[in-house]
């Protein structure tokens, strides 16, 4: 079920509707290329030889006899990496070439060592077991709580601790550690009829795509390097790759491929300039296609984390203070997104007293990186379960329970910033008056849980570029990879514009070469901000053609404007003529008409989203059983529903398989044991029931049609209602992730004292 | 040898140097990705059945067989032209259809009859051997002047003539008569003291491009057809195809592949729609490759011609009249190029009193297409032979009576229009001022000749696109295919605004959805129409940096201005920024810059070209051997010196092979002999002297720099200028093309009485 609650009142012909994608046929069809059906003429084919240590120092590598054997063209060491370990570079760049291969130390189980290109992967697969390294094993520490322990085994000898902006000269593996604060604390907690705290973990988890990564390589003998890769952002992974193999963007071309599913694990590159390199020696183009395994577990999955969570609340329902302690894993380099965590954490809120400490800990883990709203479902986890544990104490309905202490326009988040206008409010006044809400739940160890969730949503750079056929159809070039139907939504925005359908519009994804730059597809961002520079370039296509009515009426173009895809006098009815007519007569009349915009918009306007979910848990197995889900969500506003809808089913059915089932299983000496899609346990459709959908439409101020972002904040919440649901099933509050049927069983046996 | 007289004298930073083209390499390499590199998953082939007869009625075709054979996976017949006989067809258009695959009547030897595609090449060619095809031959007619004649036998009924505008009821092969007349004729040619008359016959020659036609087809479940291709133009190619199958343009992508040469004759489509069609029929992406037979027989070669030209002059040398009549083959459907060929005749000269008359004419040959300057090269034969033959029988020298008679700014040509600024005594007063003619030449059997040409250029609609690089390079997309160096030239347009060098420019050719409108490269075009878009792109570019400067700064943005690459405030010396810098700072000043501009200028310059050869004769032989050539031409603006004497020479060894050896021979049945290169003679580098080059600048005040093009005039003057120089050293006027050794040869033994 899915239904809309539209807040705004302006109408619109296009925006809002439900116009088949652009590029629907192309996907059912199997027509659509992305990376790995990638081919071209000499192309040969590069494989990675990773470490089977989880921690260790590489004594040797002698490529001697895999360079000598059948079919090999080129081998690449982290000698090879032109930045590398050279004293003049900076420390973050370093980090950024070592954990594409490393030099001198592995830091996780299958950190790539060396990589070769062959004639076939056949020949390349056979001579990568012909490389020989010698190791010198380390001690692997797998979670924050180990690592910051004293006497840790450390990572790295140049990591050293940033205590709340201050560098210190403590080698550690806790590379940072940031604190937001308002208010006063101490007194709000004085000021609290009840206080709860608790500690809460998360299992690392992967985004769990099913393209792996891929990449082909070119490197010209002018010096020009192409690539073609399955990414988030063709301008990004250029800059990435430019950064590890010292060159100046312009010397690289990015052809973005269409995308197999990324939710923030596509945003890094790490086949590409291996490729490059491999390309450079061997003269030839370079393909590499990572299997399964390793994209598990060399690619970045989201942090584990260690959470504490402290709040208090008077009688009547008001949250008087807050704290939290968040320890997230970095992976084997510094940079989790711990801060990211800590800004969602509390912002549902409006709550005078705040402490959050963020500590990013270096494990010997893959690299973390971005998740879908990247450390705020894990926070989320950990205070939604706190709040609900409140609400329960205290007697008051969650809901009513959040809408006394909602955040609003002018709430002051503990990061600083003041809220515009947001639908925090009306969010959850839609999921109180949801059919799921309103409809009772029975039966015995069935429970339902509320909670709900912040994401920030980000503008950033994007271009667009439209030309008019003489058809009356434009081409629309965008620089976003489209990974959830952001050509439909971009092109609608256009449409909306010059007043013609969105199936008149034929939108494409631009290579790093053939459109302005645009940052990447993630932060919820495409719809904003790409849709913000497509209706900034349809309004200078519409005032050029205004102008060209103009020229040929002989009257001042100021008189005519564009209504309903007619551009006709203001004065005189009997001077008008549809987009399609003038757009057939450009030619004759002065030339083509086109344009190109590129925006930086400042006003990304924050998403809040609240679930419901009711859960049956079965005391035999453990296994939790999801019956019936609502997501409510402020979209700002629904460019294409269903694509909103989506995302939101998307997002929850991902933050199930979280909650319930996902989690890296390591063995002692770190190495993954479950890197299999079998063995890995994503939810299937069979898993889940029908996700309904509440979209809620508080128009962002700060975008010409209201968007919000919508693809991230629906992940947040399902860990903590589904948490919240099972205590109301079994009186048994879960805080670890996830909840799988042996750990629900062992907290059910542990109740019972079996 | 290559000089250049400037006679503009604004200085230019980048315009007017020498760069390495930025494609240099790919085509170097063989990295260049040509339309018959183009492959693809699921990839099958396509092969074209053609007529063995030049004029026949087909009774039928069966390709039951066909269908059937092993791998054939689609078969289509002229019956499958979704335009076609229907009565509400244009005549034009049922022709274009007509053309590409035949519909009841085949009108030349190798007009297209079947097509099909197959799992491979192999299978294709083996089952259209068992399309079983019954005609009714008819008598075919291969020139003009037996076309034209009463009884000839008719290739369409519903052709029937235009003359001089008024279309008659008469069915004939003479499709229309057009006519530009000046002044008084007959008294021009009382006044005259000397009158010359004479007949020329030109045959059919071929543009003689090094690859073959080529395209592959994709017709998309959702009725997108995608079009890979070698073409001068992909928009008209889309216009084409659009037409042919009878679609809307946004329904087609045409994605230009790069081309091996063009001259003209890649600004038609041949295999493009029969691809498109197999596609659609059998629903997987199709490929077909032209045999380089098939390439002369089937592609559009130049018209074969029968021309007359009298022209009088005074004794003391100013011509007093000039009448032309040209008739000129358009292959088997109407269109030749005559009236190109009418207006650039007597364009060189000032004369009062003109009459042309230009003859359409259809004959069973390949329809006729463009041919560098097309149709201008055979009237020039004609008409500085003539004037040759004049400054003889009045003992001028041939510049000087060139000199005297010369058109310039304000003489009107024969079609109407007054010349703007031009080069053309510029050019002859460099011509005469030239090494080679100022050395006399000696020797029996030795002859120098000279002859002039002109070619009006056109502007038409281009588009380009400019997107800046943090690392301060520029990205440069345009719809132009780059046959001969336009890369280059447009991105140093470009260059010279912003004040970067050539190479910082990184420029890519669009397909039809990533570019605006952009009209052929032909017409010598390309580098005035879409250099003038890239000038006017960079104008903005540069105008949204200063903006950007200007917020920076915060200072007025009309206070700043850019002086060589520097963003400087005019008067507080401490503002200044490079243009490298500015654009690493724009993502975080407001975004990244980027823009698009379309463009139609109406202020094309024509072109003036004087050559200067000196042959010698091989009395035993007949062979002509070319001892020196100089060409002098006025560029305008010479962008790219180096391409432009490329394209100098590359005009003058056409003509040289256009003069002395290439030509179809046909037998008694209209079917050509010689379709192959080893017997369609062209001349080779073993044949040819280095060509010395002479680039005038005279500034077309129509463009920004300058700029006139320069591709199709220096093809203009050679057959004439041969001609010339060998009736100096044989004292033989030969008037008919090729002037092949055996042709010499005969008409020395006539004239010794042999």
């Amino acid at each position: 079920m899915a239904s809309n609650i539209v807040l705004s009142n302006i109408e619109y012909k296009v925006v809002g509707t439900r116009p088949i994608r652009h590029d629907g046929t192309d996907k059912v069809t199997g027509r659509a290329k992305y990376g790995g059906d990638f081919s071209s003429a000499d192309l040969i084919h590069g494989k990675v030889l990773r470490s089977p240590h989880a921690h260790a120092k590489i004594k040797s590598i002698d490529v001697s006899k895999a360079l000598a054997s059948s079919g090999v063209l080129a081998v690449i060491t982290g000698e090879d990496m032109p930045v590398g370990k050279s004293s003049d570079v900076s420390q973050a760049n370093r980090f950024a070439a070592q954990r594409l291969i490393a030099q001198d130390k592995v830091l996780f189980k299958g950190h790539a060592v060396a990589a070769l290109a062959a004639n076939s992967s056949h020949e390349a697969e056979t001579a990568l077991a012909l490389i020989e390294v010698e190791y010198e094993t380390l001690t692997p520490v797998m979670d924050v709580q180990a690592s910051m322990k004293d006497g840790a085994s450390l990572l790295h000898d140049d990591v050293t601790t940033t205590e709340l902006g201050e560098k210190t000269d403590k080698a550690s593996n806790l590379a940072s550690h940031i604190r937001f604060e308002m208010g006063d604390l101490a007194k709000g907690f004085a000021e609290a009829d009840v206080l709860v705290e608790h500690e809460f973990t998360t299992a690392t988890v992967h985004q769990g795509y099913i393209e792996p990564q891929n990449a082909t390589a070119m490197w010209n003998a002018d010096g020009q390097l192409t690539i073609w890769t399955s990414t988030q952002g063709a301008f990004t992974a250029r800059e990435e790759i430019a950064t590890a193999l010292d060159l100046p963007v312009s010397r690289i071309k990015v052809v973005p491929m269409e995308i197999g599913g990324g939710f923030g694990g596509k945003i890094p590159v790490y086949l590409e300039p291996l490729a490059a390199l491999l390309s450079k020696k061997s003269g030839k183009p370079v393909k590499m296609l990572m299997p399964r395994a390793d994209v598990f577990e060399c690619t970045g999955p989201t942090s584990g984390t260690h959470i504490k969570v402290k709040m208090g609340a008077s009688k009547d329902g008001k949250i008087t203070g807050a704290q939290a302690y968040l320890a997230y894993e970095a992976g084997a380099y510094p940079g989790s997104m711990v801060s990211a965590g800590a800004q969602c954490i509390f912002a549902p809120y409006e709550i005078d007293n705040m402490v959050v400490d963020g500590y990013d800990v270096v494990v010997n883990k893959p690299k973390t990186m971005a998740y879908r709203a990247p450390a705020a479902p894990n926070a989320a986890f950990a205070a939604e379960s706190v709040v609900d544990e409140i609400c329960e104490k205290l007697g008051i309905d969650p809901i009513e329970f959040r809408l006394l202490n909602a955040s609003k326009e002018g709430t002051r988040r503990v990061d600083g910033p003041t809220f515009p206008v947001i639908g925090n409010v009306e969010t959850l006044e839609a999921a109180k008056d949801s059919e799921q809400y309103k409809t009772p739940l029975t039966g015995t160890y069935r429970g339902r849980g509320v909670a709900s969730g912040f994401w920030f949503n980000i503008g950033l750079q994007s271009s667009c570029a439209i030309a008019v056929n003489a058809d009356g159809t434009i081409n629309l070039v965008e620089g976003s990879a489209d990974i959830g139907g952001t050509r439909a939504s971009i092109a609608m925005q256009a449409a909306e514009v010059l007043g013609i359908p969105a199936e008149d519009v034929r939108p494409s994804v631009g290579d790093t070469e053939s459109v302005g730059y645009t940052f990447l597809t993630g932060g919820s961002r495409t719809t904003y901000a790409t849709g913000f520079a497509a209706h900034d370039c349809a309004q200078e296509i519409k005032q050029k053609m205004i102008e060209r009515a103009g020229t040929i009426w002989e009257v001042p173009h100021e008189d005519i404007q564009l209504v309903d895809g007619v551009f006709q006098h203001k004065s005189d009815p009997d001077l008008k003529v549809s987009f399609q007519e003038l757009a057939g007569r450009l030619n004759s009349t002065g030339g083509p008409i086109s344009s190109q915009v590129s925006v930086d918009p400042r006003g990304a306007g924050g998403a809040f989203s609240t679930h419901i979910v009711d859960v049956e848990v079965d005391p035999e197995t453990g296994k939790v059983d999801i019956l019936n889900y609502t997501a409510v969500q402020d979209a700002g506003k629904a460019i294409h529903p269903s694509y909103v809808e989506g995302q939101m089913q998307g997002g929850v059915v991902q933050g199930i398989g979280w909650a319930l089932n996902e989690e890296y299983v390591f063995d002692d000496n770190g190495r993954m044991e479950n890197s299999s899609f079998l063995d890995y346990r994503m939810p299937t459709s069979l898993d889940l029931p029908m996700i309904s959908t509440v979209i809620v439409e508080v128009a962002n101020p700060g975008h010409p049609y209201g968007v919000r972002g919508v693809g991230e904040v629906p992940i947040i919440p399902p860990m903590a209602a589904i948490a919240n649901a099972i205590s109301h099933a079994t009186a048994l509050r879960l805080r670890h992730l996830p909840m799988s049927p042996a750990n629900v069983l062992e907290a059910i046996w542990e109740k019972e004292g079996k």
